[in-house]
């Protein structure tokens, strides 16, 4: 018969706890929140930021488009409410990630403030980190990498973020990276050099 | 102006892979998928298994009933379609970890072959590895730690697990528990030997 007391052990009904998931992992986790427009440099800083914290012997995850459209959130399309449970189950996956004790990189437009602040508001404090990817439309537009933009102004693409759907720029953001003037490299440093600061590299 | 070729950095377009995540963690990452009726001692063996795989340094995580009911899988009902969907996406998150070079482990009734089926197919070889708890119906309901099997029988619960819908054995376990005659550690330690004899507790 199953036997939850058995003798040889004291600690059957232990739990691995958050704190003990992290402190193997040398760090404190956290979600580093990516937010900006379409073509802003997201998934390019994000991408580098992993790649310094795995050089650095640190556990990471980069949750974006290419690992959660066509996974966990397949099925869901782009209207307002499709919208806001795909970025509520990014939310609950990041939380999942962080109570592994990893730190955990989000890329997604996110243009909602609502919706940024109510994982905010599902973590404890200091583990959600607000990232600003702050570059001009007009710079996104010309840059257009998937030629997204051009299929927005023709009609082509509905409710397109910073051209038929509006972008809230962050309120509260703890980390504002204007592009402008920087390389990636320089924008995932400050990424690194605020984790570093603010303790979350150590146990 | 964001410059993705700054002449610093050789690595820009490197993403961090699975097998880099999974070697500064020291083992191959997997699902180990415990399956079973209510009561069975799914997560009270799953959760042991966790503990002794963190006691050896390994980076786990587990999900059950706790942490994905209320967070990613919350607003699912226990009609048919919505079973599916809560295991579907219990596993692309389970998928999601082991790419992040975790060991996962799952604690839930998963009763249907197809869907169990379903998810070895989106792993690779040998990252699924299904342990099926064998605890006699009459057992789990004699236990019946939660009053659910009784609420069952009263017709209380619909759709109850080995009571009202069926249990599908396992088909083709890697793991088989016969709860009978074994106290928790020794059907803990069975799983430890497993992944330590297939080499998952190394790189």
């Amino acid at each position: 018969m199953l036997n939850e007391k058995d003798e040889n052990i004291l600690w059957h009904t232990h739990h691995v706890s958050k704190d003990e998931r992290a402190k193997i992992k040398g760090q404190k986790p956290c979600i580093l929140w990516f937010t900006g427009l379409s073509g802003s440099g997201k998934s390019t800083i994000a991408n580098m930021v992993e790649s310094k914290l795995h050089n650095l012997n640190k556990h990471t995850y980069l949750l974006d488009g290419d690992n959660i459209r066509l996974g966990l959130n397949q099925g869901l399309s782009f209207s307002d409410a499709d919208r806001v449970e795909n970025i509520r189950r990014i939310g609950e996956v990041s939380k999942l990630f962080v109570d592994a004790g990893m730190i955990v990189l989000t890329a997604f437009i996110s243009p909602f403030e609502e919706d940024r602040n109510r994982i905010r508001e599902m973590m404890q404090e200091g583990e959600f980190i607000e990232v600003y990817v702050d570059t001009p439309l007009e710079v996104c537009e010309e840059r257009d990498p998937k030629g997204l933009y051009k299929k927005a102004r023709k009609g082509e693409i509905a409710e397109f973020t910073g051209v038929s759907s509006p972008y809230e720029k962050p309120q509260r953001t703890e980390i504002h990276i204007q592009t402008e003037n920087i390389s990636v490299a320089s924008a995932s440093e400050k990424v690194l050099e605020y984790l570093e600061k603010k303790g979350y590299l150590r146990c």
